[in-house]
């Protein structure tokens, strides 16, 4: 078992005890960071940056060296799945994901079989190349996160063919032909539950599943399309390898009605948006998961001392902690962090989330500036 | 005091018994009609077409002539009073809404005024010609409702100029300088009052408040900068007018979070997206409020079939009702009708929604088949 210099978000994801709220920022290896951009015009495109595990490697490795997160996470796209299924993944400058072979059919949708691992194996050799690129003198700095996007995101993806405002073709699907939308869901199901179970194989510590898409279904069809894909995708996962306990996210955007069917899914911990309250939420989901959020990655734009007000909001927003007590949060946005964050103000958040936290656990009633 | 054939609408939204579920539906005079579609082509553009009390008479009442609906809703644009304000409205071709000037800086903020009232007389002269319209016989058909933006959604344009993914720019002056953005509320909430007040003394019976950006805001900022100005337009509307009482609904979209603390915000209903469960929403607002909603208007793409069941598992959701009580539904999408819809599956929603409602009303506990 590798020793981790900061293990503080394992423990978080699993409701132990820590010194202060972690954080990492979804995204964090992106467009506003200037490294990350030049990486990537270095690799001439995003798809050259994602399937190349050195350059990978590197930019996941980023922001770490600029800020004290407390996790990495795989630089990687939600989409590689089904791109390994053969629908060929492509990105449009400015116009984001597009597939080549949407699923237009029933022919289509009935023949589709979970991917060959093998076609994900740049995805491993990526994972474990990370791995070892945390390591400084045999220890490791801090836990990698894996991800896939859910079931129901991918298939969101798989039917449209590219982002869309409504999903009309794939609701248009869900409820036309419920049949074939679970038929779908099923291949997605097991390809997922496979894709991070050999994440985890490849040293993948916590893995999450991005249902980006989830918040777009009537509720009803939420539980049935997507909740329902996702527990069996979690029901799949190792619990545990080289010798620890992997946690598992899920964070569905926009899932704040269903926090409380989502608490018994068989995930560690649920992301939640900036529209919930923390504090109800966790008075929702009691102590059967921990909760990661939820500031709007808008605040990132105000000046720093708008940032600190709204981060010890948003911690003070969980509610009382007791010290020594196990607490269960990680700090986080809502949703991605966008490419016109000013970098400085990455780093107030990062200072004030960690300073401000650490006062909360030490009990003290007035944890103050 | 006129009569009305159909008030089935006023005594849902003020909770008084009804013989079914009234219902209606957002932009139920728009694209995927063919016949708004001609008249649009006549009037050569969508403000053209908006401005001209002849021609927003003659397509708000389209969908009535085709659909048993049980409300007119006057055609007109969320946008209408900060154009007046000087804002300098219009439409680009597939791009949605923009304004010539953007409040960018403090003095265009400090400066701004609600508008002279006259600068609207189009809205209101629309909402005058609609209901002598609607008249058969000096018999009302079905009641007519009005509306506006909410102050928050107001602002959301205003300050940036045009739609938006993320409202950056909003959020940003929001969080930064909350005072700039309070004044601008403010104002807008003044005049967003006024407006509404002059509609219903043309002959709006009802009036709507489409708070359609307050769900883009945090936990906090939502009940801040969305909810304390709704409440505040609330306040200021004339609860009677020609001896009827003119309810009053407020819909933020993806303001399911919320619903608690809007259920005491001086509307007399609140409008519902999908992602709610109107039983839950139900037991939340108590018996404060009606609830309009829910279903999404993505249903309607599927086959009649498919549309039925649905709409019935809305109606059920709703809860039991005895008969003669009061209920307090009114059946709508949970967002505007999509111009993708076939027009006969909105005959197929309208039969559905009403022939299983009324057996619900008759307190049968087997409604359907």
């Amino acid at each position: 078992m590798t020793p981790i210099a900061n293990d503080t978000l394992l423990r978080a994801l699993l409701r132990e005890p820590t010194a202060y709220t972690p954080l990492w920022l979804m995204r964090q290896a992106g467009r506003y960071l200037p490294e990350y951009n030049a990486t990537r015009a270095r690799a001439g495109s995003f798809l050259a940056l994602a399937t190349s595990p050195a350059l990978a490697t590197e930019v996941t490795l980023q922001p770490l060296d600029r800020y004290a997160l407390d996790a990495a996470i795989l630089f990687s796209d939600i989409l590689t799945v089904p791109d390994a299924m053969g629908l060929g993944l492509r990105f449009v400058a400015g116009e984001g994901p597009r597939f080549e072979h949407p699923l237009r059919d029933e022919q289509q949708i009935l023949a589709l079989r979970a991917p060959d691992l093998d076609r994900l194996r740049y995805v491993f050799d990526a994972v474990a190349q990370i791995r070892r690129a945390l390591l400084a003198d045999g220890v490791q700095r801090v836990p990698l996160i894996g991800f896939s996007g859910s079931p129901w995101t991918l298939a969101c993806y798989m039917i449209e063919g590219a982002g869309s405002d409504d999903w009309r073709q794939a609701k248009t699907l869900m409820y036309a032909r419920p049949d074939l939308m679970h038929h779908l869901l099923r291949v997605n199901a097991e390809a997922v539950a496979a894709y991070l179970n050999a994440q985890i194989e490849a040293g993948a510590q916590a893995v999450m599943l991005f249902d980006s898409w989830g918040g777009a279904l009537a509720d009803r069809a939420f539980q049935e399309f997507s909740l329902q894909y996702s527990r069996q995708v979690l029901a799949a996962l190792r619990r545990e390898h080289a010798g620890r306990r992997v946690p598992s996210i899920l964070f569905t955007k926009g899932g704040g009605p269903w926090l409380q069917a989502m608490s018994d899914c068989g995930a560690d911990a649920l992301g939640v948006d900036w529209t919930v309250d923390l504090g109800a939420a966790r008075a929702r989901v009691g102590d059967r998961v921990a909760l990661q959020g939820n500031l709007d990655p808008s605040v990132l734009f105000a000046p720093p001392q708008a940032i600190e007000r709204e981060a010890r909001a948003v911690l003070d927003s969980f509610g009382p902690i007791e010290a020594g007590q196990a607490v269960g949060h990680v700090f986080n946005l809502g949703h991605g962090i966008s490419q016109f964050t000013p970098v400085e103000h990455v780093q107030a958040l990062v200072e004030t989330v960690h300073s401000y936290s650490r006062a909360l656990h030490r009990g003290s009633s007035q944890a103050g500036q």
